[in-house]
């Protein structure tokens, strides 16, 4: 008998659930609102109990515990977010569909989902949004000792034209987040990120960051490859600001595994899709 | 029949050879001073076809080539070290010993021992010294996907207090090592680092990096432990000072696994001897 496998794309503002097929084609798939844990979660359940699978990934915005011998294993721990705080997430699914499930950040399977459909051992995805998150597998295996990543968060050597701007992260400033994300070219500008003109300066400032990020991950983890997904790296011109200035910073201090535009790319599967095949192959480890 | 280890740290000025037993105590150990790769290598052969042993590791200066599946597998790579660039070290020490052997870097030898001794997972090692390098244990891997990390280069957001320095690193002037290493604190102030008076403001700007690459490794890795060897760190004062700084910089993000003094410490093996004690348990899972 073939297997189904099941994602769960957990987020802030919505759900996206998943049945895939054992070559990890998307059989059917739904959206649901983040309203409260119990609602949201009740409508998880019916839906795979109506479309029952073998196994399932959840991909989860966290801040999460993934620590299978912390007594909060499964949970979405102290997020902001109303209500969802201290969530048991995966034990409530677990409990009422009793199947085998994976349970990680929704970064960590994009990174999966990348590193299955481009082949590969290695392999570091970063999101680049409203905020900023990182995910990355070695070996079939996710990097993170006793927690799982929080990339986004780092602290970047700052552009000299930038150094008055404080940066919107609330915890630190100008961390990587609080200077690249969406929100800081607003913060800068006044002006909508989308909004802004393709000469502006900004943008440079942007590249510099997202650049220093891919260089100091290049030197701190070594991966064949390292995506840049999010709604800041769908806007073309993007990625090849961000590959020149990488090669300036880098200043070829180590060779990297492949040519430049292989090596940072965008994301192989188009719509942020590469978190479902993650969470499918997630699923089929499972089994 | 008991077995015996062997330990090979290749350094740019000398060369530390050790035995050591299945309860990685050292039987015996000579330093031979690193002159042409010939006679430092006929000298690393000779020792051990005169105590022999079932096995060993190597940690060695680098850039090294750590890929089993690259034709230069094994060798040091591009060195400036007159005389050491592309030297196949592995292979003319397997062709002349033929026992197993593992070959990584001086920093990863460190890590793994330092995680041997003190139990654990995960960990993170750093040696702040004339330059700086760092080493990363998971699940008793070492992190680094194609090759191995170079930690020690990556870039880091200037203190406000040390903009107009342009920091020592030939390479990226201002990375970390630039920052950080010894040689910085000689180029900031015309003191050595040895007779730096404790009140100066230079430790508080070295601690500032430090702790800022202990934050960035936080979250990119989130080991278990952190640990910092190598010269700048054997001064007491300094490991106290990264503390602070820390949590500074961490302002509670994210949780470390214990309590802070056991989270940033300084070596548990005392003469940098993590590296031999690392060697002999690498040495030993070979078999």
């Amino acid at each position: 008998m073939t297997k189904l496998y099941g994602s769960v794309e957990a987020g802030g503002t919505k759900f996206v659930l998943a049945i895939g097929n054992e070559q990890f084609n998307i059989i059917k798939s739904i959206q649901i609102p983040t309203t409260t844990p119990e609602e949201t979660i009740t409508s998880v359940i019916e839906f795979f109990k109506d479309n029952p699978v073998s196994a399932l990934s959840i991909g989860s915005f966290g801040p999460i515990d993934i620590n299978p011998e912390s007594p909060t294993y499964g949970y979405i721990t102290t997020t902001p977010k109303a209500g969802w705080a201290n969530v048991d997430l995966l034990g409530k699914l677990k409990l009422a569909l009793q199947i085998p499930m994976e349970f990680t950040t929704d970064v960590n399977s994009s990174a999966y989902g990348e590193m299955v459909v481009t082949g590969g051992n290695s392999l570091v995805y970063y999101t680049i949004g409203t905020g900023i998150g990182g995910g990355a597998v070695q070996d079939g295996k996710f990097i993170g000792g006793v927690s799982h990543a929080e990339m986004g968060h780092q602290y970047v050597k700052r552009h000299p034209k930038d150094l008055d701007f404080a940066g919107v992260c609330p915890f630190h400033g100008d961390c990587l987040e609080g200077v690249a994300a969406g929100p800081s070219l607003e913060a800068r500008t006044g002006i909508r990120g989308e909004n802004i003109p393709l000469d502006s300066e900004v943008w440079e400032i942007q590249a510099f960051y997202i650049a220093q990020i891919a260089v100091n991950t290049t030197l701190a983890l070594a991966p064949e490859k390292i995506v840049f997904g999010g709604g800041v790296m769908a806007q073309e011109h993007m990625i090849s600001r961000v590959r020149e200035q990488f090669e300036k910073q880098l200043a070829n201090y180590v060779k990297i595994p492949s040519a430049l535009t292989e090596y940072l790319v965008t994301p192989s599967v188009a719509d942020n899709g590469s978190a479902t095949i993650g969470n499918f192959a997630l699923a089929a480890k499972l089994l």
